[in-house]
């Protein structure tokens, strides 16, 4: 018996554990300091009442002997895949409910997906970085490419011709930077994918923060994706689902390499190794594409919107560099005075008691950068902002 | 770009899909004709009262900001795995709560849990088997070995010291055959698994249908089974979780390999590729483990075992071979008249009307066997055996 050797390559924290081990040791000794958590990405505003009615009444469906449910369709119920449809195509995104795959969020799809690639592809992934897309294929042992991310390209990095890869990371709006890809520069990733009979693994999961009308909010909103491209959505932060639980991956038909379609492929290992999302969540799922359900979102949306305004207008004050934050719910920020990641972390966390996750976390290219997440409470925010400026 | 080519090696279609197809040409060509199905292995009755109070109160506080929850605890919220432990203490069996892992079904914890072992690994089956232990590890490009089930030795292999393992896959009571273990064989397993090094991945969805109390419902009622085995859970048949998804897996601390806690590969497999399983359905699996919830599963578990003595009692009374049923939903039959799996199957539905699982569909030695299934409505298992009784 041998484990996956490959384990051992990992680091051996996650950057969340050791964040929270820091703020545990700094509360335990300054128990009179309130803390204001600006670090991970978890949503703080309760599900919209239309979210909620709907998940009451699917509730009461599964106690009724006339109305239960048991197992649900394979690729998630129909209702739903349709709802995304009908969201997609006010995106000018045309899909078939077929190439849609309900799952319970988009990490367990970014993770899972790489079991229908051999191991033998190379990986292109940004630095700075969602640090799963790292870590799922270190599990795997396939070879990673970085490509840099910095101050200079906006943290947007583009196809450098002389690199060939296989499977190519891309989130946009993104995580942990807030930067967001053009419609041409995306343009430029697609080009560059089918060049190289390439995938791209595409995050879409902070869409719905992006305000400018001419930021694209899905892949397949350019030219040749569907040839090229998965998308993995999520409702964490659409619609506050980080505890309720629902994503989803869309996998074209027209996506083939060695003449097979993916979308075979993925349909095969979550019929073998899942068993969908439930039916009471795929319910409240439905209620968020529904009208009422989008006015609702929108107007939490909004809320969070504010927070970042919030927070830009402060770092733009104080002459801070940051990017993120218009068309996303993550600002990206320089430390100052030449702070290391961690050195601000502690710096933050002692003098402004504010907690925010250091960039250096994300990737080498994230040393020197920090992120703050607009997922707080407006009362937090504006007093952390005026912490901010008391201790900067 | 390469795709997995491992999932060449899978069997195009799947069992289920093939009897779907069989029956919906069956229902097409013949509207007027009820057909009964005692195939897959999906439960029928509602969810029990104290579970949908649960999640009613859940969603409630999810549609409230001052009970708003996001991201939960890493294995599972604490609650749950208390309540967990508390059920195996009734089984005299000490867990930690470090130990549980919860998830959205033990289907998904069995085919992921081979992430954390190598691919050099040797498999070793039982024949016939639930398809997913074999397809998970054709995916990965493992060696399999099938160990033989069959009428001499009651479908209950036991181990063979010529053969040399490294993961064994044991379902006791078992799906497809409804044959359980005794102690004394489950210690034959347990203490090959030591001598060779190798896990013994234990599949206990159905344990709750155990009612003969010398019959052990869980692994770690073995001794030395906290060193080699991995347990999985489910509460789909227990508590009709089918549709509403959550099991989880236990991983004792005691149990390593290579000198690694494969509890730790498993923590980090987990928070890298998996983000837990909704709030709402954790507190409605904490109400599975209440006092009122026990007594109202074992009321609709009753129900079933009602079912199942039905369909036992009318294959004696027709001189018909079969194992299970006693302490199993699962009744495995021998196909009457020298049939084969599928003739029986075509035979059940053109005379009876009945949909049942052909044995092949489980492995070459399931043919010329016949599954049948208890969670069906007593009304409908009654038509059943009665057409049963007129067509054999």
């Amino acid at each position: 018996m041998t484990i996956n050797s490959n384990y051992n390559n990992l680091n051996k924290s996650y950057l969340f554990s050791t964040i929270a081990k820091k703020v545990k040791e700094y509360a335990g000794a300054n128990p009179e300091k309130k803390i204001i958590r600006l670090g991970i990405g978890d949503v703080t505003l309760p599900l919209a009442p239309a979210i909620v009615d709907a998940m009451h009444r699917a509730v009461s469906e599964m106690g009724d002997a006339t109305t239960f449910r048991g197992y649900g369709d394979e690729q998630g119920y129909l209702f739903l895949r349709q709802a995304l449809c009908g969201y997609y195509s006010k995106k000018s995104v045309k899909l078939h409910e077929d190439e849609i795959f309900i799952s319970d969020g988009a990490k367990s799809d970014i993770g899972n997906i790489l079991d229908i690639f051999s191991k033998e592809n190379t990986v292109l992934i940004p630095d700075p970085v969602y640090p799963v897309y790292v870590d799922t294929n270190i599990m795997d042992g396939r070879d990673i490419i970085y490509m840099n991310g910095n101050e200079q390209n906006n943290f947007l990095p583009l196809p450098d011709k002389n690199i060939s890869a296989d499977i190519i990371y891309l989130c946009s709006p993104n995580n942990p930077t807030g930067a967001v890809y053009t419609k041409e520069q995306l343009q430029l990733w697609v080009d560059y994918a089918l060049e190289n009979d390439a995938v791209i693994l595409f995050d879409s999961a902070y869409e719905v923060f992006v305000q400018d009308k001419e930021l694209p909010t899905s892949i397949y909103q350019i030219n040749g994706a569907k040839e090229c491209a998965i998308e993995f959505g999520s409702l964490s932060k659409t619609a506050g689902f980080t505890g309720t639980r629902c994503g989803y991956a869309i996998v074209p038909q027209e996506l083939k390499r060695g003449g097979v379609p993916l979308r075979e492929l993925w349909l095969r290992r979550q019929t073998t190794k899942f068993n969908g999302v439930s039916y009471i969540v795929q319910r409240g799922a439905e209620a968020v594409f529904t009208e009422a359900g989008q006015q609702q979102i929108s107007s939490n949306i909004g809320y969070y919107k504010q927070n970042a305004k919030h927070i830009t207008d402060t770092l733009s004050a104080l002459g801070i560099w940051y990017t993120g934050g218009q068309n996303s719910p993550y600002i990206w920020l320089k430390c100052p005075d030449g702070m290391s990641s961690w050195e601000f972390f502690d710096y933050l966390l002692n003098n402004a008691n504010i907690v925010g996750t250091p960039g250096a976390g994300f990737g080498a290219n994230g040393e020197g950068f920090f992120r703050l997440s607009a997922f707080g409470s407006c009362e937090n925010v504006h007093e952390a902002m005026k912490m901010l400026k008391r201790s900067v």
